[in-house]
């Protein structure tokens, strides 16, 4: 099967048209034949309130899988429908850390009533992951993990495995404990496999274990799987004790989400919610807008202020009013080039805080060539299309050698202050992504008024 | 190791000192200790003629995995330096697709070189895996994978894993192919695992395989990752025959490929190469960012035109060029953020284009209340700030009420636009990308002067 957004649609419905037939069978028939994943989706097609009911058509073996899938509502009246014994059944088949994430979004009721349908010792486990602070690198990690014994064989392994392994989210990676569960070494199936039965654990194993801390950002743990190619990620707490394992499919979603955080950052917004688009409400989505719409408004104040304070010399030559924006514009759009390129490359750990200067010199390099191509450019348009082809009265050469100069000078400015600062930013360990256009763009708004209007004061002499 | 950037230059501090000493067996035992990927990390603190010799202290088993970790200048540089038998003892411990990766990046003698150190098999290999264009599937898949013949048993799988899977970058997920190569089903080695020995395959193989094809966009082949979390994704050819599979491993550089490409778009810089930031010379960055600048900035003059048309007006209330600058940034805020999160919505899959309507009247309803709080506060600051504390001159009523309902009005047209044109571009296969806030602004900025224009000429009767 060959997945496309059209054939899942499709597929949906088909099995709505079943279900109106009340052919359970067939649906039934289909659902064996489709990944949870997209079982999920085709969830979403229905009413709430038929969930339920479609729900006990899946497969037992798929059910869990698809639950997993399912938005936090339609779980939510799933479990509200269900029987102890139905939640008891979906419960058990979870992973520790997807049940963790179903229960963080469920009203109180709901989660006494799941904590009340497990045992005492996943009761314990479920606490203690809960308790992980929201970015740490403890709340996306799963409790279940293939541990093996230092003196056992590469036989007792599979053994082992094969025993305990249905329960684990991953098996790939086996993890060498000591009595008081400090790391010792790590090793993984493919090695197993490619070791005789009788060779022993403690001779296989890799002892150089990278790891966090339950503590660390998940960001910073979820980074290490792209560099280091990693399936899973050891988790050990204060201790150094190991206590949990991050598996290669969450961090990837960690990744995306993170990316998701700072594409909004940088166009200031503030991120207050995981859900899709379409399931966010209008004043929640103005609760993350409003903020720095408001700060960049009343911030914009100083560039008022700018023109106010050269008024005069504005009235005495009225056409200097009608290219304000332009220089404007190519100051931000300057600035925020420079500092998108270091916020990403900070956040990809291509540049830090000891490349300051190398970064500086380069920008600033970048600007003078933008520079004086864009002004080189701007002086033939302006000769071109507004003097000669649009007729603009009041255009000189010195009124067009102005704006030239301001787009040369005020480019090698924007780019410095848009590399600048998001590494200033980071250093003092704030976020740079917040450095980014926006931000950038109302600080040369007023860097290019002041160039522009200091440079029309001494070539025009006004 | 809990790994951290200062731990790993230390150690190229400490590596540094032994060389200058000449210590070369204490380096050996360290590298031993350091997992490829830093070892990589090390040799770029190294002067590139000192990199073969360095390479040469690589225990043997980590020397290809440190390899294919490093730039292409040093690989260049170590090849070049490497006799025959040192190349060819290279080139067989890679997988094929990293070796295709590096054949990329070399000049064509390298390439001969390569070419005629490699068996036949393998050469015939590399030159099918070249020919893929740069963004398809086949371009990132690898032809080594475990195959399962259907009629035998998991004892029999276990045996041809051992036996085959030395020389495969992934295990864990095996494919049953019939006589032409059609691919039948996968299983994985944890399915295995739990089986008995003598098991039959055809019994535990799911057939409904979600694949790809070698010309998809590899861009859409690493999302499915993210949403189904496999371990690796089967590539079939044009008739269907199974010729690869792409490992997570790289599907997540794709990610992280793909996303930093957005956020580059979205901010007017054209992406032309994949080096990090600081390998990028001033010439190539002035390449990526200088069209657009061009673009915008000559667009700009529509803006100036507009402000022409309403010289008169403006000199006979010359307090209303010191605002315009405010209401356009606004509207640029405005748009971009609407923008932004349409655009990563298409890219994360949760809208598409029959959502088009949903999501303009949520924007326009999320547009006037963003409007009328902003209006509202500008309103009061107007009076308070600019009248009373700043004493600007020429504020009325009427002048401030202009201003705030240009706010009110362009935020409405501005989410609008920013929401609408990402969808319409994606529809008419354009990258939504490049209708982010650079572009968005340059209309907003149009749109927010003829309504500030407009509304002060029916207000304030000039």
């Amino acid at each position: 099967m060959n997945i496309e957004e059209k054939t899942i649609e499709e597929i949906a419905q088909d099995i709505l048209s079943l279900y109106r037939q009340k052919n359970y069978v067939e649906i039934k028939k289909q659902f064996e034949e489709i990944n949870p994943t997209d079982i999920a989706e085709i969830f979403e097609e229905f009413p709430r309130e038929q969930s339920t009911l479609l729900f006990r058509l899946l497969p037992k073996e798929e059910a869990a899988d698809t639950f997993v899938e399912l938005d936090s509502e339609t779980q939510e009246a799933i479990i509200r429908a269900f029987s102890d014994t139905e939640l008891r059944e979906v419960i058990d088949e979870l992973y520790l850390d997807d049940t963790v994430d179903i229960i963080e979004e469920m009203p109180a009721s709901i989660v006494k009533r799941i904590l009340k349908n497990t045992d005492g010792q996943t009761r314990a486990s479920i606490n203690t992951l809960l308790k992980y602070p929201e970015d740490s690198a403890g709340s996306i990690m799963t409790p279940e993990f293939v541990d093996l014994k230092e003196d056992s064989t590469v036989e007792d392994a599979f053994k082992r495995i094969r025993r305990t392994g249905v329960d684990k989210e991953t098996i790939y990676t086996c993890y060498v404990t000591d009595n008081s569960r400090h790391l010792m070494g790590v090793t993984t199936v493919k090695e197993l496999l490619l070791h005789d039965y009788d060779d022993q654990i403690k001779d296989i194993i890799e002892t150089n274990v990278i790891y966090v801390n339950t503590h660390d950002d998940k960001e910073e743990a979820a980074k290490l799987f792209g560099k280091y190619d990693f399936l899973a990620l050891p988790v050990v707490d204060m201790e150094n004790r190991l206590v949990g394992i991050i598996t290669v499919d969450d961090a990837i979603d960690v990744l995306e989400e993170e990316n998701t955080e700072d594409i909004h950052k940088m166009n200031a917004i503030v991120r207050t919610t995981e859900k899709p688009y379409l399931k966010i409400g209008v004043m929640e989505t103005w609760k993350s807008r409003i903020p720095w719409l408001m700060v960049l408004m009343i911030s914009a104040t100083f560039t008022g202020l700018i023109i106010t304070a050269f008024e005069d010399k504005l009235s005495a030559l009225i056409i200097l009013t009608s290219f304000i924006p332009m220089p404007m514009g190519t100051g931000g759009n300057c600035g925020g080039q420079a500092s998108t390129t270091i916020i990403r490359a900070l956040s990809l750990d291509e540049v830090d805080f000891d490349d300051i200067f190398k970064i500086l010199w380069k920008e600033i390099r970048v600007g003078f060539v933008c520079g004086v191509s864009l002004a080189a450019v701007n002086f033939v348009k302006i000769l071109l299309i507004d003097k000669l082809l649009l007729g603009t009265e009041g255009i000189t050469l010195q009124v067009d050698l102005v704006i030239s100069l301001t787009l040369l000078v005020e480019t090698i400015f924007a780019k410095a202050v848009g590399c600048i600062l998001p590494i200033v930013a980071k250093k003092l360990k704030f976020d740079p992504a917040v450095m980014a256009s926006p931000f950038i763009t109302t600080i040369t708004d007023a860097i290019s008024l002041l160039i522009y209007f200091w440079l029309a004061t001494a070539i025009l002499h006004i």
